[in-house]
């Protein structure tokens, strides 16, 4: 057992055995802590960001509350765009707003490179200091957006419902869009391998939006893309590959690579580990408005998701999207140390 | 064959051959229609609903430019709060507001009885004016919300994105979440039942929004409500039950009821079909955003769900959702045209 003195989250996203399934949660730093609310009293969005000391701060919030297996960077999935020239702005109360919004082939051919390096350098300092204060048992998370959701904002401009102005670029300009996915892909792979090299211990590639996709959609425009930036990666440093409303997707997102696929709660757990093969890990699945009830309703689903793994080697615990902002604090912890309890073995 | 001289739509709900596909699209009679926009400059939304003569027109209006095989009634899935006293307003531009939305028990137990037929009944008048002026070979599709969906609205006082309120009644409150859901069945088979002895030939429930639960969660808390609905309408006029975002839920779907289930674009056809069963019909599943690219592209998507319909009778072409309003009007004329050349037996 090389593996045995390794953070539980990285020896189940290699699918070795662990005492006790390993949990963390999608934006476990966040507006439902009251520290973090402080910090943003402080700071802006972007400048908490940028402020490696801040960003640290903010990352190592939840691991100080909670018995978390793993601590995320904070950082955001758009911060790889600065220099593409597109007028990025994090608009407060609206989230983020593309001043420029990229429509059409004129567009794509006016893009900056992505110097990856001289634009989010401040990402991998914030690594470094999270790295140095955290507990040798919590394992360190990086991420990035995966092509297909960064290109999705890129596009419309900020966030969407329908996703219309992306597929309308797909589909009527599929040389401009092949070309935006590259020039993400590759600054994507770049961005993760920068962090990797800080001290992340595994990354999170997050295609969170891909879900308005039809599969034959994903199989032409989106597979090649997240699969160049996949295989681009540091080899050893666990993979994990998330998206929402997946449900037909997860064979062809298993495709395009990742050591563990990352499930939103739509999918019963065992049902989506058959569908992306079981020589994977999977990460999730308990949806994260659960979290707004008693601990005692929650309790018995996170029960469900737990006889679902199977006590199979493989699966990190986790919700099926972001904590809401609304969620008690205590029905994090509470949740938690369930995770662990109910999962001893 | 006692069907021969009914409408191709009727046939294929009930599975038996057509000599071509037979199409409608969500959405027909709407703002991507220079001619709606003008109905629309001269009456409010709620003013065009509740005019018979002016629902019907528009109602009428794509029928008239191309060759579809069905008319869905003008309505609105929330005309039946109405009489609820939860304060529907059609905000201008806003799209639905609930001023007073149902979040816990009181406001469940303050609820007021729905007398459809003082309160929806211009829409039975509507129904009878439109069977009037179609032609015989048209049908006439009436429809209603499901009860999952209409409740969202009035539990989160418009739409959502996350369901927050929604999901926390249900887990914190579920003897109120039944209730509610009781009470909005009972008047949705009212509702449909009037509209099926005004004219409709066929019904749709639309659970727009379900796919934001996961399979359990219908199974408890929707599913025995939507089959109440569709237990007590009319025997022998088909029911087309719909929703997006259901690939896991299909079979759930199927079980509450319909005689054809409406599958997205998120789900292959053919897929789909394996999934509810080929005892019953399925209706799509272009993906809307499809149409917004010219003809020659989408030609081959709809060629694509022909194939995997395989000729097998129990096929209606929709679309995965409503028809968008950017969409051009040569593209629907395209469409429709193209469903009949390329399914023709």
């Amino acid at each position: 057992m090389p593996d045995a003195d390794s953070p539980l989250l990285l020896r189940a996203a290699r699918r070795q055995p662990t005492p006790v399934t390993p949990v963390w949660l999608m934006r476990q730093a966040g507006r439902y802590l009251p520290e973090y609310r402080a910090m943003r009293e402080r700071h802006s969005f972007l400048d908490l960001c940028r402020n490696a000391e801040a960003a640290a701060e903010v990352t190592l919030q939840p691991v100080r509350r909670f018995p978390l297996d793993a601590a995320i960077l904070f950082a955001d999935i758009l911060l790889i765009l600065e220099p593409l020239g597109v007028g990025l702005e994090f608009a407060r109360g609206e989230g983020p707003v593309i001043h420029r919004p990229v429509r059409g082939e004129a567009d794509v051919a006016r893009l900056k490179p992505i110097d990856v390096a001289s634009s989010v350098g401040f990402v991998f300092e914030t690594v470094r200091v999270v790295r140095r204060a955290l507990p040798a048992k919590v394992a360190l998370i990086g991420f990035a957006g995966a092509p297909f959701t960064v290109a999705s904002y890129v596009v419309e401009g900020g966030a969407s419902r329908d996703y219309l102005h992306t597929k309308r670029l797909m589909y009527e300009a599929p040389g401009s869009w092949h070309r935006l996915l590259e020039i993400l892909a590759e600054a994507t792979a770049t961005y993760l391998n920068g962090q990797i090299d800080a001290g992340a211990q595994a990354v999170q590639l997050f295609d969170s939006w891909i879900g308005t996709l039809a599969p034959d959609d994903y199989r032409t425009y989106v597979l090649p893309h997240t699969r160049t930036v996949i295989r681009a990666l540091r080899p050893g440093v666990p993979v994990i590959h998330f998206g929402t409303g997946t449900a037909t997707l997860l064979p062809l997102m298993r495709e395009a690579g990742g050591d563990v696929i990352g499930l939103d709660w739509r999918v019963p757990l065992d049902a989506g580990w058959s569908a992306v093969g079981h020589d994977v890990g999977v990460q999730g699945n308990l949806d994260p408005a659960a979290l707004l009830a008693r601990p005692a309703v929650f309790r018995e689903r996170v029960k469900a998701i737990l006889a679902r793994a199977g006590g199979r080697p493989g699966h990190i615990f986790n919700l099926g999207h972001g904590v809401h902002q609304q969620t008690p604090v205590e029905h994090v912890q509470a949740l938690v140390e369930m995770v662990h309890e109910l999962s001893a073995r």
